[in-house]
């Protein structure tokens, strides 16, 4: 490749700070075998130096972004807008806006970052809303949930973008290469007449449009931890309600298994022999596992980091970021966009033929 | 107590029919230490009456109604309402209504189980849409989550009243004497400006009511495993997303713990040693082992039994059903309902003052 990808680091974001946000760049420079990268890292650089110090090959591919602002966790997003320009955060989102980073990485205020991330960004051609979308283990590989808490209500429409944007994400970090993704809608029941308005009109509308995704129609509940389809599609209450219920799960998962391995002395002996087996298990059940939580739909590429994640995770979530900006994620989403247009103008301007066209989309 | 409690049963429901109900039924009596029970089994006797022969002390205590019209699994509510008068089920929820029972249990199509309770038995005093519970398994006990799919959308009025019925319901099953459930709202955070108008609306009445329960404020899906309350409220929707989600999680578990244990010679040796303790736990995981499954609001206890269960779960089923019926549940039901109607009154017909009182609540 002509010119390297650049990452751009909120260096101060997440639970503990400038050292892990570097050693995750560390690492993700050391998997990034093929694909040249560099970062931009923003934070107080009396912080951020000495760590890089002690790591030349990443020091050699840095630039360190001087700020001593930094958005608390605790921060309301709507103060964040009025007071976080010039923090660590807000620079690290800027870089992206101005065209010098591809992609964004934090681990900080999730409000925040999403409302400073859309005032900066603004949505991507035709995109009204954005979606947080999570990456859920499953026993056949995983799958993209969406939106698990971008939004609180989605109407049909909603539903339709993130089934957009949730198959190109998909092909982009999780697909096989010329593999459409496979989509469903979660409801109730897999009948036809099933489940509210919204999700029946969003049903009619996916299996009615010629998409770059193969749409499988309604799943339930059950189907994502199997993994029936790659992509489930839902509004952003009942996804972030499903996608805590299976860590609470996974938690009483691992607790239970706890219990049960030291109940007598033959499973205790028993857990001993296949404890490798299990360790590695555990760490297979939760769906925060797999790191870096994308907030699709905008004109650029930002990734959450879990604020509690250590220096693997936080390479993860860098690995997410420079695996969708390098992709051709934004211009399948604008394609298959494109081919919305007409049922997304129907549904949210049902009579727009009697009365002057609405402004409609956001810019 | 001078007269026994009678349980009215749908022998013919369920993937296993007629063995599995009668089974149910010998076993809840075995177990019904203390309390004098009676059935009423409604189903064919060509089949039912070879079954109860080889069950003595069943047979002393059943009276057989017999029909050959079945409810198929596959009928749509709207047809078992209207064709199925005479039907097993029909007649198992008439003996409710009729007096002749106390509860009714069926393993057949929930649909028109719901529908054709709702016909027959009519919502108790001040309720206006009934609901179905789920008992789920907890790190700290079970706790019981509604509604899990009998509404599809669910307004503030109607959380109210899952709240009521939800407390009243693990009073009388899950428990302990004299004291009060602790009941949450589901919703994305614990703020109080989070989530949607109906949520919020909700929690601002239970906040300021005073009730039979103990309202502990909003709770999210991870709270729901580990039981940080005996109640979770939240619409049909979600409701149903979480529980399946819960059942494929369990699933997926199971399956992961297979996999592993058979990944080495290591593990398979541990698995080998710790067998009884890992297959325990697997019953212990699965948010759809605790069968039975109220139909709560309704003038008389209506549970459904999974359709595939077996005799050791019909009879949990019928154990529930027994509880329910012989608690003071319904009183305390219409106690806080009655506590709530200026709210709920207030919240329904908002305009009331200005306009004719509407009738309101169905009777």
């Amino acid at each position: 490749m002509s010119s390297p990808l650049v990452i751009s680091i909120d260096a101060m974001g997440g639970d503990h700070g400038v050292p892990i946000a570097v050693a995750g760049a560390e690492l993700s420079l050391q998997r990034s075998a093929g694909r040249e990268v560099r970062f931009l890292l923003h934070g107080d650089e009396a912080r951020i130096g000495p760590e890089l110090a002690r790591r030349a090959a990443l020091r050699a591919v840095s630039d360190v972004r001087h700020t001593e602002h930094v958005i608390t966790a605790a921060e309301k997003p709507a103060l964040a807008l009025r007071r976080g320009k010039g923090s660590s955060l807000w620079n690290c989102v800027e870089s992206v806006k101005r065209g010098e980073a591809a992609a964004a990485v934090s681990g900080g205020n999730t409000g925040a970052l999403m409302a400073i991330s859309k005032l900066l960004l603004r949505m991507a051609g035709g995109l009204e809303r954005p979606a947080a979308v999570a990456s859920w283990p499953t026993l056949r590989g995983v799958t993209a949930v969406l939106d698990v808490g971008a939004n609180i209500e989605s109407d049909a429409a909603q539903l339709l973008e993130f089934a957009v944007m949730g198959a190109a994400f998909h092909c982009a970090v999780h697909g096989q290469p010329g593999r459409r993704a496979t989509v469903g809608l979660l409801n109730v029941g897999s009948e036809e007449q099933k489940g509210h308005e919204e999700v029946r009109e969003a049903h009619r509308l996916l299996r009615e449009a010629t998409l770059e995704l193969d749409y499988k129609g309604f799943v339930e509940g059950n189907d994502i931890a199997v993994g029936t389809v790659d992509v489930v599609v839902t509004d952003g209450f009942t996804g972030n309600a499903v996608l805590k219920t299976g860590e609470g799960m996974a938690r009483f998962f691992t607790a239970t298994l706890r219990e049960t391995l030291t109940s007598s002395l033959m499973a205790k002996a028993g857990a001993l022999v296949a404890s490798d087996a299990l360790r590695e298990m555990r760490a297979r059940l939760d769906p925060s596992s797999v790191n870096g939580g994308p907030l699709l739909g905008l004109n650029g590429t930002v990734v959450k980091s879990h604020g509690g994640a250590d220096a693997k995770g936080y390479a993860n979530a860098i690995s997410m970021a420079a695996d969708l900006a390098a992709s051709n994620y934004a211009a399948r989403m604008s394609a298959d966009m494109e081919r919305l247009s007409n049922a997304l103008n129907t549904l949210r301007h049902p009579h727009a033929a009697a009365q002057p066209a609405p402004a409609g989309v956001p810019s």
